[in-house]
């Protein structure tokens, strides 16, 4: 999907929300265990509840794969919903890969191809050829972590290297790889003041931004500081919206804190 | 796997060779192509043939992703295979994960329930709360990535905060976190000059080294800086080893090379 589509998406929707699949299946109503696959069946309704609030959704990988082969199905039948049904929706593999040139490319393929996502998020650690490969795929988007939402952000995303912070480094360094116009970035709201500094290294870019609501990110503070001309910003929620109930209510209950997080956005457009 | 149980396994094969399982379906030989799953059947082969030379595997996960389910169920097969046939080895999971507390924690059931490594590779790009999900399980390890055998280990792993370069911090301050006697680090041979330096922080830990071969890193240098009183290195080779031939050969030729890795690391034991 082309940048365009998005910003196109979230203009018409009045919503900037990504609803993040953390898919537990020790949390999903009981009723849906009696079905072939739980997981998907759960997706599936969300997304069908959900759709016109949302413009992104985002499949938390690990929660797939602690489910091997089963999870991974669940995984790829969910992709070929959202593609098939919703191709307007911007599909995001929370997958934090990394690794040398060839392996990055298989990712890739893995995520870009074997299923069609439109994007993937990537750790920053080893360096360029590790987020190349992922940059050369034409209208697919590598969304890099730059400054995360949790307490080991601090460990070393924030030390000074020379003059900057890291993730001021990695937002920095990213800006010279190969077809970098492809580039988004993880930005937690936990860190919304840092916004600011942010917007004047990648004034343009997407951010995707975790940590609203559960984790204690302001909606507020984040547009105030990292909003565009065009947006440029994906809030996610994950748990608030699809664990809003465990009964058998649990889509339109979704549905209703999906819609509570559109309102509040499409007041900040 | 009990750490001393890997040195002990060292010692009895005199090895420390890891073998990498990159499978790639367009490099293995053409008549496994009609087997029911041919990267299988290309790793029990080259397990077959090599398991009394080496004393750790490797499969690359993205490898596997790429191939979607298929390569997932080839993964599932192997990790069994090895378990079930050669319990002694140590079996790694080339994995780069690395996410928030639940998430790793669903990543770390990935790799060590449902299917039972004895390790993994982690990034530490998000810090301790991001590592310490995979250290809290008993007997198995966490191989975190220090300094990348890669040209873009140079984009950020090697530049200063403060007073140091960022790998050795990543040392450092990995050593705080909890059930830490459980790390191992990721250090290329590429940059085996450094390992001096890496062996004042971390005296004992095991290092999992690739880029030896293939990427020009040298057996002798690793040996020379890395090695401890119990070894303390897992030296990695993959395509040298399992594309050492791709004909009918191809365990045999891959049996060749290894017992030439197994005899030269024989003299520095």
């Amino acid at each position: 999907m082309q940048t365009e589509q998005l910003i196109q998406q979230i203009r018409t929707k009045k919503s900037f929300l990504c609803i993040g699949l953390d898919v537990d299946i020790k949390k999903i109503p009981n009723h849906l265990l009696k079905e072939t696959d739980p997981i998907f069946e759960f997706n599936k309704a969300i997304i069908d509840a959900t759709h016109h609030l949302a413009v992104a959704y985002k499949p938390n990988i690990a929660f797939y794969e602690a489910f091997g082969i089963k999870g991974w199905e669940a995984l790829k039948k969910t992709i070929n919903y959202i593609n098939e049904n919703y191709p307007e929706l911007f599909t995001i593999a929370d997958a934090k890969r990394g690794d040398i040139g060839n392996t990055s490319t298989m990712y890739a393929k893995a995520f870009f191809e074997d299923m069609e996502f439109d994007s993937v998020t990537i750790a920053p650690y080893m360096g360029k050829d590790s987020v190349e490969p992922f940059l050369a795929f034409k209208d697919k988007h590598t969304i890099l972590l730059a400054l995360t939402s949790n307490e080991g952000a601090f460990d070393f995303q924030t030390l000074k290297v020379g003059e900057v912070p890291l993730y001021q480094k990695v937002l920095e360094t990213s800006k010279s790889y190969k077809n970098s116009e492809n580039l988004m970035y993880v930005v937690g709201a936990t860190k919304a003041e840092y916004l600011k500094e942010i917007r004047q290294i990648v004034p343009e870019s997407f951010l995707l931004v975790p940590g609203v609501g559960a984790q204690g990110g302001s909606l507020e503070d984040v547009c105030k500081y990292g909003m565009t001309e065009n947006i440029g910003l994906l809030i996610n929620s994950s748990r608030g919206i699809i664990y809003a109930s465990n009964g058998e209510d649990f889509a339109d209950k979704a549905k209703e804190k999906a819609l509570e997080m559109q309102q509040q956005m499409a007041s900040f457009l």
